[in-house]
């Protein structure tokens, strides 16, 4: 079902450098930097309770396309806000599911979840809705044996590392467990403050009030928030952190003065604060953010340009992930100058960039990162972690930056079962990129051997340094 | 002349699957949603005067890029305002276009012309200095035959339904005429209020006048110019229109109070409107619009970020649609955000996206369409209705919104014989872009030819309510 | 070493058309009609010093790669403006070089060098740790050689003639030297008066007393500074000058009263113009420039949109052109409205247009070329001048604007011995891009022949007015 062709270039030249660069990656262990798996399901190793609970429901890639084909998100079994009732029937979902799978042709979400239903659970069948009924109970009754609980599944996925993303105020309850449990995986938290950094942001309040608990002393200033900060990082630190995690509207950097920063939180704590109060805040905490990393060395992770809960009355019903964060255009050069102005020069500090924006890829990403020490290129993100989106990234970025600049790949995914299929397309499409390069004699063979082994492992470990 | 592979990649491979997709569609009907065909040479059914006149004096597309390599106007035949002396000899302007014929090597507009004067007037010869004339007299001598009147091209050329533009105030006598003939061919209206919405537009005041004659109440309000436009929206419905045309300088929407409208109106009626109250009276139109399509069922169409008659000199001595229409930088996620979250959930409400700003296809674009239920993606309009811009289109917006959130094709065109080169063109480029995915095992081929006789035919159909 | 086939696709129908289009202006003079080779080498024909000296320290694409990996600028020769030592071990820093070369892999800079240590100084050894001295030695003991002095490489490169690029003020005593000397070379300046049109840059009113000191009237007004431009641009002429070129932070243009001109001029004589009185000036000085072009027939070079010295640290410590001048996004259609408006129609007038924001290709300058006479595009820029870039241009601009409204190759390069290597890449991306259009049966191959000798060498040579 799955062909062992898939992703690579027709063209038999071609076809035959990146089957055997692939080859040479196939089996490395998974290394997984960034993502958003839940650490309660490896911390309490329950079984996963159904296909639907498992494949749909937490995948707002999944629904959104649906959901865009006029398929209300009630009878996809999303709960709503106020407790009106939705679609239980998992089956029934399900049975959906498989009649508009068509929808998905071309795009990556079918290509991971072919493979994800080939690999890992054995189904020989194309989901449809004929076949839909059949390949759920295939699946419900394999996620019943023990070979499919999140432990063995992960030790089965050959994953070295993985990092998930957690809240400032995350207590790490489930990463304490997992690393008191005798199971060996190494599984970390990453450090991710945008719920206390946005000051206007719902349950800002309660962000810090949970900080303050959490820490050895009452958020009442920015004096005390920062300090609470640091010591959030020196905790999550000791809980295995190497890195750090921003979502931001925008990149844009700027450096207030002590007393501007105190005057704006007290306005927030006051419940005062204003829009452009919190631009200029979070342009602030970034550059704190960068100080810090230089201090305790966890590596920066920016992530700016989603436009998030921009179908309103759906937020309003469903909450956020509802697939209606949309991207904006994204401006890195000047947003980012006092930054690395102050800190892009220093060699104890690492920067990942991402974007939606691919406009900024050729025009600014790679020449920064050709330049700034400090600067590594995520990989591509969210709607550009694709077939053709990670083949544009490496086409527009690598002859300004070369591939060393860059952070090698991350799944940045929440669907645990699907991160090996995630891997193995970066692996195929990096390949075929490497093996169109050697057959248009623009590297060799034996360079593009190391190369690919550098894209598929070696980079994410050392700009995540890990291991 | 014409090859039989044109436009498949050269692949071994995706030819053959290119071809067999491509067998599978070349000769289903024509589907026009979308077009500025003039509807009164169906009406009348005239033979076309002579070859320069139906060839090069109409189409914006060929005299721009002679003018662009020095070749005045004038000698090309285009009238000028001032009624000064512009060449007249037909066959001397087709001589200066014969020479210069090269100039469009790699364009779509020599690609659609050679495969007109193939197929639609059996000419053998490549067109240059040396064939000109011999051409010409080949095509004029068929144009005074009866089987190269409209009406017989039409029928020959397989046309379904042909849907025109035409401003609110067209009294539409040319789709009576049509539709009371005993022709049997489904021609319908297209509603543009363009004209009666931009304020500061030259010659709005007419437009105005023109309302009020044609509709049961004189504009003198903000409230009786809406009534006017629901009056002919519902005229337009009545004469077969099913969708309406929106050409702005940017997607900008905002709904104003009744009050601020009628405001900005009284000050447009008295000739004092500014470029801000046409600005943000446009986007509380746009605002309008929708919640008349929500209630008719005309489906909306937005085509932005055109800056028209940018070369003044030229508008002052031709007037518009001279070639200087040129692109501008486009915003979609922040401008159409208000009228999104009021309508964008309506699953009576379709809304067709156009962009002359490439970036935006898959950073806002193809999100967008991939989410909410009344957008869809509007093929490549204009500069971008080409093989290149056609295959990138594909390329950036399929693994976001697949293919489903698309609206088909449609040819956009004022010149009538070169209708059936535009949709071979697009159906071939759709052929060879299923035949990579096909060849990359992205997709199995049984699914590529489903979705190319969509592509074709049953997309534009669905979208545009036709049939 | 260097693959015969090097940059064509390895599709064996297309590689044959390539190979068969490459063939025909392989041998073709080289034509150089922008770049930034130092004319005081070819004036004094000395014996270039040593490979470091050639190859590495003069060349920002070399070093801002090696310094993005966190390698000091010192540890690679680069002088510091407080005379702090820096390493002068040449052959450590080739050493430092080599051992990082697979930094360069799959780019541009690591394809010409290859290129040009294989064609030029016949190195047969991939360059790395371990090569690196060997190579070092074989190269410096060819510089020593009568073969290696810089003219005899001009005229091994086949080069027929080489614009250098030159400031307002410079005394083009070197370009004296070469037309007075007995060597038939046709070496030209260009006249760029960036730094006396630069109000707040550094150095501007020493620049200004230089331009005093260099024609007949002291520049004291406004009137004055223009008289002498104007001065200065006829010299430039009279020794050999068919262009100008302007680097700008963005294409606005905008026309001064003649009163305000004088204004913001005095203000800067008297040391106190601001950022917008710089940006208006500037804006203004393009139209002036404009002007000046109808009249005396210099081609109009305009390269917009880099933010120099990024890295202000760097800049304060090492000068200017260190590798962190980041592309920002740029606007073409609204900037250039009163340039275009003014200018653009006139036969006279040529205006070479550049780009770092590729976005803009299709969307904007395209357009702009595909209509007005005055502009030509000209080819992909700094960042962008290399094989995927290259195949992005025409790929985004040649469906719009033709390839008659591109102004062919230049090498815009300081790196003396990379030039044939350059030239070669250009012609075989063009001759790839050609070789696909016969293939898709877009073009005829007898068509490509032709094509391919306008863009090698006729392009080049119209739209500079050279021979």
């Amino acid at each position: 079902m799955i062909h062992p062709d898939r992703f690579f270039d027709p063209d038999p030249a071609i076809r035959k450098v990146a089957r055997e660069l692939h080859r040479r990656v196939v089996d490395l262990p998974l290394i997984c930097p960034h993502g958003h798996v839940d650490p309660s399901i490896l911390a309490e190793n329950r079984p996963f309770p159904d296909p639907t609970d498992l494949i749909i429901i937490p995948d707002h890639y999944v629904f959104r396309m649906l959901y865009s084909q006029g398929i209300p998100l009630e009878r996809l079994g999303i709960s709503r806000r106020d407790g009106e009732p939705v679609e239980t029937d998992q089956r029934k979902i399900w049975q959906t599911f498989g009649e508009n799978f068509h929808l998905f042709l071309g795009t990556p979400t079918r290509s991971w979840l072919e493979q994800e239903l080939a690999e890992v659970f054995g189904i020989e069948k194309t989901l449809d809705g004929e076949t839909a009924m059949e390949i759920y109970d295939e699946i419900a009754a394999k996620l019943a044996t023990p070979e499919y609980r999140p432990r063995e599944l992960y030790d089965r996925f050959n994953i070295e590392v993985l990092c998930t993303t957690d809240a400032a105020t995350d207590s790490l309850e489930h990463h304490r467990k997992i690393r008191e449990s005798d199971w060996e995986a190494d599984v970390r938290p990453t450090f991710r403050p945008d719920w206390a950094i946005h000051l206007i942001g719902p349950g800002w309040k309660e962000e810090i009030d949970r900080l303050s608990q959490l820490t050895s002393k009452e958020v009442s200033s920015y004096k005390d928030f920062i300090a609470a900060l640091e010591e959030r990082r020196a905790f999550f630190k000791s809980m295995g952190a190497t890195a750090t995690d921003h979502g931001v509207a925008t990149p844009r950097t700027e450096e207030l003065s002590a007393a501007e920063a105190e005057k704006i939180f007290a306005r927030a704590l006051a419940g005062n604060a204003t829009g452009e109060d919190n631009d200029r805040f979070t342009a602030h905490m970034l550059m704190e953010m960068a100080r810090m990393s230089v201090d305790d060395g966890l590596v920066m992770q920016i992530h700016p340009g989603s436009y998030r809960n921009h179908n309103r009355a759906l937020y309003e019903t469903f909450g956020k992930d509802m697939g209606s964060d949309i991207p904006t255009a994204t401006e890195y050069t000047g947003n980012l100058l006092p930054l690395l102005n102050k800190y892009g020069n220093d060699a104890r500090f690492t920067l990942v960039l991402f974007t939606l924006d691919e406009s900024t890829y050729s025009r600014e990403l790679a020449p920064l990162a050709g330049h700034y020490p400090a600067v590594r290129l995520g990989p591509p993100w969210w709607f550009q972690d694709s077939r053709e989106g990670m083949t544009r990234f490496r086409e527009l970025v690598t002859e300004t930056a070369g591939i060393y600049n860059t952070a090698g790949f991350n799944d940045d995914t929440r669907a645990f079962p699907s991160i090996p299929a995630r891997h193995d397309c970066s692996r195929r499409i990096d390949a075929n990129f490497l093996a169109r390069l050697v057959c248009e004699h623009v590297i060799r063979e034996s360079e593009a051997e190391q190369m690919i082994v550098d894209l598929a492992i070696n980079l994410a470990k050392q700009t995540y340094r890990l291991g």
